[in-house]
């Protein structure tokens, strides 16, 4: 029995998240539904492809993960059952499948027919297409029953950072801010690595602040645990579990974390500067 | 084996709802709890009973919905166990009940008495009368070995629309404001229907601002979606997915949803007027 | 097969929530995970185990607890499971667990070193070391198999009231609010009635503010429950269900609770003075 995820904006306050997980029920009360996030901003796709992005991939293969932002049903658009890495995303045609899988070549694609044959009147995309779709496929139904074969989505730009050569500069952007008012930029390990092979330092400015060491963990800060207090507060830019670029404050919070000392917002720019 | 589903006050910082959970598992380790909401503002009985009522209708006939809304044990209080539409509720007898359920008749209602002859003293009536009750019920235990038979619960008036008849209008009010910033009124699609059967057109008329149709759907603003960008922020009357009369912003948020737009608060009223 | 709640500062937006209940899934598909809260503030080891001492209580014996509060990995600190009162406690060696049970003594502790013998690289504790344990345990596996025993953890020492026997009052604070306004103190009731015994009455004070009874539950405020609208508003303190003073007011909530009319913040003192 496979397991569904679901994320969305829809809040905690509202009554549609709970609606999904009855309508699973009601269709099969042995499938286990596990929220992500209902947290997202309204519309916010780039915020809810960074989420699931990172979440999918703790999820046992076989996994259905529902994405409802930015579902709302219309005839000219189509809904999406896409396999990439082993799991099953669903999803309206609206992007976001691509900037989930920037990076990585879906398995297959399917555009979702089983409304369009049984029943012409959609009221709520997630209760009436996705669930319908993902329970199917937890109790072990194939895709080809409720969709057809399609090639490819609708594409989306993640935003990329741009190597500036004459200037010998990384021009990134922030992406995402953590809950503890972490910075999380576009900037990845791998091709900053790639390019500072070719140089002896670096440093990285934002605002008119600049940093010139990239640690590999909020821990490494600290230097010495016996005066571990001593640390809290420090500011530093870490490769974080995904291999992005964070600006951190070591124990920062929401309220003193990284985003409120260094004022930064998302899609203002990050630079790194090579020597 | 039944479910068990909880709505509360009590946020979702404090200790009480995962207090519930745990006594439900304490009492039967293989009954499923699923959240409705825990973020109903404190005492709010009819924005409580907006979320049930469009919440419980998703779950299998058979869920037991536990109300833990203004539910202080107080001994000259009754709790209730209603069943009605082939589910079962659990509530303090404030006045709830009647409110999800203002146009439907009751199957059969219980004041429960378990509490009364095993425990005199009750700290926190949600895990001492509401789960023990729920878990017994999901065990396929019968009603009346918990509770005796009365004829009516506590009543509460929804408040209605009124029609004006020397003014040919409509005086609703707002009484639901969703995640999105949707106002959503108590003016529903039949009670309008039958009234404008009568009437060439009508407008819908709030603080400074009318409108003068009705949409089936958030989309159907949307004349043409190959420029679906363009009605961004467009605003608009639509009939919910609950049949209710809800003034919207397309692809509006919490920051420019209509709420914000409109400057609409609960309580306040929205007038259609006939022609 | 044993129960996983989990307990952070993490919130609801972020994928580490999910990335918890995920690799669980991952690990073993039949396991339950149950949230107690993700909202504790950043890295707040007081408000946590206040929470957790309140909650575990309600689980069935045997139950794994993960609080992954202050939890960074860092080679010089130890992860420790604790057992005690019949459940299993996942945390980082940061004192949270001599807070949560200041007055109950350990049935065994282990220092964690799984993950020192399989693996060098901790990423992310929650999903690295603590999920991978509590799993092994939920599974029927042993603590010797997965750590070697210890004999203590870090201290922190709960602010505790104070007694001044020359001005004969008792001297607390504040230590948590909770989602209705209300604030929950340091002051228990045994050492209240302890020390009461030897007085005729009592007044408590705080801000410019004092009563002088203490209620056994929040409708004992209600004398006459057929006005109870009479009593909304109502200052009182209460022994609450964990036998903490409580300064609340009938039927408050958070804008018009005890916090905000009261004016007090966790820290603030509370006295008591006896006659």
């Amino acid at each position: 029995m496979s397991i569904i995820t679901l994320t969305s904006d829809f809040g905690r306050l509202d009554y549609r998240v709970s609606a999904m997980k009855g309508k699973i029920l009601s269709l099969n009360p042995e499938v286990n539904s596990v929220d992500i996030t209902h947290d997202i901003q309204a519309y916010n796709l780039i915020q809810a492809s960074y989420i699931v992005r990172n979440a999918y991939q703790y999820f046992p293969k076989g996994t259905i993960h529902i994405v409802s932002v930015d579902s709302f049903f219309h005839k000219s658009r189509k809904n999406i059952l896409y396999k990439a890495d082993g799991h099953y995303f669903l999803a309206a045609d609206n992007g976001i499948l691509s900037l989930i899988f920037f990076d990585i070549k879906p398995e297959a694609i399917y555009e979702i027919t089983l409304n369009n044959r049984f029943d012409d009147i959609v009221n709520f995309t997630s209760t009436d297409v996705f669930v319908p779709v993902a329970v199917h496929l937890a109790n072990g139904g194939l895709p080809e029953v409720i969709g057809r074969k399609i090639d490819s989505v609708k594409q989306l730009l993640f935003p990329k950072p741009v190597y500036n050569e004459s200037e010998k500069m990384i021009i990134g952007e922030v992406m995402y801010i953590d809950n503890f008012g972490n910075i999380i930029s576009n900037i990845n390990k791998d091709s900053f690595e790639t390019l500072a092979k070719g140089f002896e330092s670096f440093t990285i400015k934002f605002r008119n602040l600049s940093l010139s060491k990239i640690y590999s963990s909020h821990t490494e800060v600290v230097a010495d645990w016996e005066r571990e207090t001593e640390y809290h507060g420090q500011s530093a830019a870490i490769f974080n579990d995904s291999d992005q670029l964070e600006l951190t404050i070591y124990k920062g919070s929401k309220k003193n974390g990284a985003k409120t000392l260094f004022g930064l917002n998302v899609g203002e720019n990050i630079y790194i500067e090579f020597f």
